[in-house]
């Protein structure tokens, strides 16, 4: 496996960031470092300190925006909020300078209209979670792909909420190599049952990823 | 699906508990209070306030031992620290007293060894990360099952770490039936790739239903 462990991936925070979004990459990302010589990982939001996520829980941001150290990965969490911190300035502008430096971005979920918002999927392919797909198909200059996850140059997007976790594994095994990511899913145990209940997965608004699977 | 947004589901928060181990059943419980009528969920620790997880994310507890409303069903993340916080008396007296009124007390990960400890788990089928399984068949009086999750009477627990969200998914099936489970892995886009990396869950410690699977 490579040695990452001198890099650095951000966890970018904000009000209403949705928790697994997040979290479920953030543990893939520092079992990656604990086991297999991944990058370090850290939060940032516009200031150090406690925020409520979508579903009430509180989490602390490591740094503010001012002094986050330089880093090589960056992900974006979705979330309902997504839609109104796209419109925040100084959000945008921390993301696209770090951006422009950065050896890849990520988003989960409604992430990637934040990604769109900066700038960074012009002329990309990108997805978002099936709520979210209509709506970004209306943004030009984007191509919508119905994947569980995708990867266009430095730029990977997933669905919804829990795709986060697979985009990362996807993205583990693409920079440090399969046996990182082999390690990782081991240790973060990510054999998940595949079990199906009910039938909300038969809507039409299903990906086509899921729709291929069902 | 059954009406229990008047019950209440309490997550049990220590320094250096797994971050995904509390925040994917987090996420699929809130989910399904959000969009299938699930109970109201809390987080609690010794205190409320901020506290380390296992892998340097910081969270906020909401609620103390001391102010925690009733609780219908309460989880139990694991991580290294758990094998600390399994003889922390304090900790160990509130998991007693609440399992004591409680419908359900689950655990993820090795959050069975704190189960144990409060003697949760005497005469009971139970599981727990791989990494964990040999420690707890030392444990006497409880029956070591190697799947991804179980469930005894009201005694739920689960293999290591991402194991948690199958849980969640199987335990709200079976409390909230089968269509507010549906809700909650539709809303959470829950359908895993199921993609296996390398080979390191070939390995001898692979618990059964892994080498069922592989």
């Amino acid at each position: 496996m490579i040695d990452l462990s001198a890099r650095r991936f951000g966890f970018l925070c904000y009000p209403g960031f949705e928790e697994l979004d997040l979290i479920g990459p953030w543990e893939m990302a520092t079992m990656w470092h604990s086991y297999a010589k991944g990058p370090a990982c850290v939060t940032v939001a516009a200031e150090a300190g406690p925020m409520r996520c979508a579903k009430g829980l509180e989490v602390v941001a490591a740094h503010g925006y001012a002094d986050c150290p330089p880093l090589d990965y960056l992900l974006v969490p979705g979330g309902f909020a997504a839609f109104e911190v796209m419109k925040d300035p100084a959000l945008i502008g921390f993301l696209q300078s770090r951006a422009a430096t950065a050896r890849a971005v990520l988003s989960v979920c409604t992430g990637s209209f934040i990604l769109a918002a900066a700038g960074l999927l012009e002329g990309r392919r990108a997805t978002s979670h099936w709520k979210g797909l209509p709506r970004l198909r209306e943004i030009s200059g984007v191509t919508v792909e119905e994947a569980r996850w995708t990867q266009d140059g430095p730029i990977w997007t997933s669905g919804g909420v829990s795709a986060g976790m697979d985009l990362l594994l996807g993205f583990i095994a693409a920079e440090g190599g399969e046996d990182a990511a082999s390690e990782v899913q081991w240790n973060a145990e990510y054999y998940p049952e595949g079990h199906t209940y009910g039938a909300a997965h038969r809507s039409a608004q299903a990906p086509a990823y899921l729709k291929a699977g069902a």
